[in-house]
């Protein structure tokens, strides 16, 4: 297990996404923590993927017929992870629900991302100029339907989560509809269109500083909003804690993509990602500080190269 | 609106898929409905098609940002449509449902269809042999890309069907279940693959009369399966009514791809299809004659060309 260490202004670490890729074709990756930081946020941060990956494991199994269940898990659980899935049980804890009542929407939020990773990568014949050379484990129309099979399976695990006993649709069906429009058309989607557009040109003017901001916003700052607000509804948190949840994770998630997102690294983007960081923790100030320590550490953390 | 004519065996005629594609690239193609039978049943499918139409226009208008929705709408409304959604509005109904209780599934299913139908034909740099020419108003990042918001947008309009005056959120997580297996990873995606491989071959051995059965189980089986279930579910129809229509829907489906699906007209596919027809009514033998008049025209009509 490896996470990046991040330094940058000397004591302020990030979390930074793995764009490692493994290198056996026959084991899908291990899923990879985004971070490892130290001390008690470590082992919390890494108590979470673990329960993500248990979960996502024991949902996508290999089975028969092995030529769909094969790369699907594989699709599934070997994309650089992000800390929106996590961040979707850290805040259902922090607003006192259980980290059970958030681990099948933190799964479909990886799985959402897993699905736009994979069709992001794809060799059409209108992509002249690949964004990033990743590794294609398979070829590109089974990554194409891998995709659009994840996609609808991330909403099967959710809409199957709902348990009589925790009287919990009412909750489902609006986290339902949160992925929906943070993975949509206007979301993730139109972020990947935009970052189409200036990867396929040729100046630079369509790749400033606000193209970054606003790809960073649609895609990560998007997905870690999402995992966030999703985790507080699930764990019953009030209209408040849910909205502040939401921007902490649009924050995060918008940091994060500045600052590890390739082809980003422009002038002022660390600044930008800097004023991001506040923002988000003041974002916490309604929680308080004692139970807000795990969350805050996504982006106060010293990291460790594990 | 054009229907297309599909004589078989003398008077039994059946509908047929129309595969014409809209000329103008400014607006979106009419919303065409599959066929147009003669009389009452003529009427009653098209203003299901008109319901299920206008839903979608409404539900996709064209607004800002215009790069996003046009081709969304266009990518909704153009390609050929199946039966599937105007199925599930008929089993609602047949069940003693409201039509309104139906079109938003109704609609979700269209959208998947719409999706699988852009991605389907991708040109992918592994897709030496495109299985149908079909007209692309858009460049493929932009198809492969729409395709990806239409999917998550089918399952938002679901989610958002729910409403408390009708105590309705069981039976729409039900739904929502439902069409995340009909087109995932072992439904129409599972015979979009087995399609491919057949396509993309140069013999012949992977094509036979069992391999259209399969791939127009998976796909239009599937799909038209779904629809009718879901209708059947919305519309408060018990366990069995449920699943008489899911085979209904299913034996319907399987054929139509059977009869209309391009390169599947193998030896014994017609025999196999007046098979299929024999079974699908079979099915509605637990439902008043009177009552299943209009949903059995699915199979019975006489069509017009109109």
């Amino acid at each position: 297990m490896a996470g990046a260490l991040a330094h940058l202004h000397g004591r302020q670490t990030f979390l930074s996404f793995s764009k490692s890729h493994p290198g056996s074709p026959s084991s899908p990756a291990a899923f990879r923590p985004v971070t490892v930081a130290v001390g008690q946020s470590q082992s919390y941060w890494a108590s979470i993927d673990a329960k993500i990956e248990d979960h996502l494991k024991k949902s996508i199994p290999i089975r028969p017929p092995v030529e769909v269940f094969e790369p699907m898990q594989y699709l599934t659980l070997s994309p650089p992870r992000t800390a929106a899935s996590a961040l979707c049980v850290a805040a259902c804890e922090l607003v006192g629900g259980h980290r059970d009542d958030a681990v099948a929407a933190a799964s479909a939020v990886h799985l959402m991302h897993a699905a736009a990773f994979a069709h992001e990568h794809l060799p059409l014949t209108d992509r002249a100029r690949p964004k990033l050379a990743v590794h294609h484990q398979y070829n590109p129309n089974i990554e194409l339907l891998t995709g659009d099979g994840i996609l609808p399976f991330g909403f099967e695990l959710l809409a199957k989560s709902v348990d009589p006993a925790r009287n919990n649709s009412d909750r489902v069906l609006r986290v339902i509809v949160e992925i929906t429009r943070a993975v949509g058309s206007q979301g993730t989607v139109d972020g990947q269109y935009r970052e189409f557009l200036c990867t396929q040109s040729d100046g630079d003017e369509l790749c400033d500083a606000g193209w970054v901001e606003y790809v960073c916003e649609k895609k990560e700052g998007g997905l870690h909003a999402c995992g966030a607000a999703c985790g507080a509804i699930l764990g019953g948190g009030n209209e408040e804690e849910i909205e502040r949840l939401r921007k902490y994770g649009l924050y995060v998630g918008t940091m994060q993509g500045m600052l590890h997102g390739a082809g980003r690294n422009k002038e002022g983007t660390k600044e930008a990602a800097e004023k991001l960081r506040a923002l988000a923790l003041k974002e916490l100030d309604i929680f308080s500080s004692r139970k807000t320590e795990p969350i805050a550490s996504l982006v106060q953390a010293n990291l460790v190269n594990a």
